[in-house]
């Protein structure tokens, strides 16, 4: 522990981010809506007590408006606190924001630019919270991922990402873009933060969160891992293969073995397989809020309802069945393996915000429901972040997240980004 | 900033250097010695009150054992403080250990390992120093610099790097090895403590320190700096090209112009000049100290009073003389420039102990005694650390530091060490 954590005079999370966002984000612009004031938050000596959490604008909160990123819900205020925010309220957290989403968390991007150069994508759909989390604002905030929208977008920014095991966490309150595929989770700021809030959504409530920092600092080291390239690899940016070979140099070095390993279904048809349910599933979830809207839509969830549309129930109902077949083989490539390694997207972060990055690399595990983590794992030479993404068996998050811990303290660990 | 920065409970950093060297310093062996207790300061409101200050072993304390790296010095217990160290206490500083220092500061190693990498050189000839910043065990220590042995080993262990201008800091209580050349100066956690310590330093104790870390988070936008890429910059590692070149790139993004720029003399005379003045007023200062103990004298130091025993007065003298021109002429490429970048050495920390890096690109400053700042700019694919070196004019240190600073919030920035 550095004394140079101690350079920061004792004031409290809530101040110490409301002091952040009021610097940065005219600039960074990962907040549709802060309060003008803050509650005393009711779970006093919760896990998360006194905690500011950003939520993602795709998730209902009754006391700030909810737009679900789209211009047809400007100034809509929801009834009630979705599922999970209630449960974050109840750990003591301040709902700190709403950050940016693109459009119904599909593609058409909100204004947030990435916090390590604003003139790149922060990635999507969690745009704002990545930010947010990226620039240092907050520690932690909640994000979606039907594809890639939790990992990438916390990749890009230097942030951690933590996906959970599909059905962990209700999605009730939160936008559907495709049931079948919609998982809530979180970005953060270290994996630590990551475990505090896995231990806050577990559903029977009696999984302790770790006692501090310090207790959770060592993690639970590997002793097995597995390297997933796919048949995708020939297409990933040298520099992102370079940075993941180094960590596999680094771990090989701590005497973790690493072997190669495949996900039961080429990359290819897995991402194929979840663009097919997730438009199907996105034109029942979305055409009847935009009806008669249309014109106030982005061009990228039309298009995606218009693809929904030309997909018939049987051709759903095939995909559905594949997709039972695949999660209840959902473990068969771990073995022994504590985890498996594979990069979070072809690219660092693009310039440009038209795109919010490729999320084929993202596909299998939330396809798969398996548990998937990023952590930083260095820079581009343009000083983009990289990030490593580890895959966890099913409904095994905890030792996903002590193995992820153990993974970063051997990568370097960044602060908040240069332009926060 | 980060409500993730205020994660530790608040300890003084005092005992929080005390439990992160208990916990790190036996694998990284910084320290040759650390007391078992520590007086209370004396100067209770001191610019640096409470702050632990490690002592690269080549400077004398009078409470702690000082042996300049050398087993002829075993034991050895000086009668006073170095003038240095005086003035550290003086402003509050708890002197909180002695570290590993190679030989007489020329090339024989200590024990010390790269906080990144084990296996890999820390750098010299302050390795402990760097060492001991790298890991975040404290945020101040003191180092010295003949040829590149502050900025070059704080590089190479990710830490900053501050060498002030010749004879900004007396040399009285530090063992010589080559007077002509010898500075000393900090190896430190951030920029904001490279300021901190300058105005403890600054002759008349005028200088104001910056009132806190966030008073100098922004430091000052230089509008145009000097790229100094030498004649040496084709046998430079492809690695080290990318990331200067990305520095630039990033530079040039924030509208900072860049513009080629030499130095009076090539790099290869320049730092054939500073060899060949060290070779002789190392022998005149070193060879006293082990005459009869040749046997307990590493083959290195050996060498170079062999070498130095080559080179007459009159070679010396003619040699002072260039030196004298060259320093008058000191800040003629400056023009309009406020600062000049260059790389710390033409790799990362090479792995193996035997040798502590190349050392020529840090020739320049030292040799025309410029202030020169380095600050982390990234890491290499096996996670070694980058360094960005940055020149100033002679006697323009503060100048130096604010550019530096402004220069460090557009790069990445590293926490302590992964093995820390």
């Amino acid at each position: 522990m550095s004394s140079s954590q101690t350079d920061t005079p004792a004031v409290s999370p809530l101040a110490a981010a409301i002091a952040a966002a009021d610097r940065i984000d005219g600039s960074l612009k990962a907040f549709i809506h802060r309060p003008s004031s803050y509650a005393a938050p009711a779970g006093g000596d919760g896990p998360l007590a006194g905690i500011p959490v950003a939520v993602k604008d795709l998730i209902d909160t009754a006391d700030m408006p909810t737009c679900y990123g789209s211009r047809v819900f400007e100034g809509h205020r929801p009834q009630q606190d979705a599922w999970i925010v209630a449960r974050l309220r109840a750990a003591g957290a301040v709902i700190f924001g709403k950050t940016v989403t693109t459009e119904f968390a599909w593609r058409d991007p909100g204004a947030t630019v990435n916090p390590w150069n604003p003139a790149h994508t922060p990635g999507g759909s969690s745009s704002g919270s990545a930010a947010a989390v990226g620039a240092g604002i907050v520690d932690i905030a909640l994000g979606t991922q039907t594809v890639g929208s939790i990992i990438r977008p916390a990749s890009y920014c230097g942030a951690c990402g933590y996906k959970p095991t599909y059905g962990l966490i209700p999605t009730e309150g939160a936008h559907e873009l495709a049931g079948s595929l919609d998982h809530l989770g979180f970005i953060t700021s270290s994996v630590y933060w990551a475990a505090v809030a896995h231990a806050v959504i577990a559903r029977d409530g009696k999984l302790a969160p770790p006692a501090s920092p310090q207790a959770f600092a060592a993690g639970v080291k590997p002793r097995k891992l597995g390297v997933y390239r796919s048949s995708k690899w020939s297409g990933v940016q040298p520099e992102v293969q370079q940075n993941f070979d180094g960590v596999l140099r680094r771990l090989e070095a701590q005497g973790v073995q690493c072997v190669p390993v495949e996900l039961g279904a080429d990359i290819a048809e897995l991402h194929e397989l979840t663009n097919g349910i997730l438009a199907y599933e996105a034109r029942a979830a979305i055409a009847a809020d935009i009806a008669g809207k249309e014109a106030l839509a982005g061009p990228n969830i039309r298009d995606l309802i218009a693809l929904g549309a030309g997909i018939s129930q049987q051709q759903h109902a095939a995909m559905l069945a594949r997709l039972a077949a695949l999660r209840v083989a959902r473990d068969t490539a771990f073995g022994e393996l504590d985890a498996i390694l594979t990069i979070t997207s072809p690219t660092t972060a693009l310039p440009g915000f038209e795109k919010t990055g490729d999320a084929i690399f993202c596909s299998p595990a939330t396809l798969l429901g398996l548990p998937a983590v990023t952590v930083p794992s260095g820079f581009s030479a343009d000083f983009l972040p990289f990030g490593l993404q580890m895959i966890g068996r099913g409904d095994q998050d905890q030792a996903l997240l002590q193995t992820a811990q153990w993974v970063s303290t051997i990568l370097p660990r960044s602060r908040p980004a240069p332009l926060g």
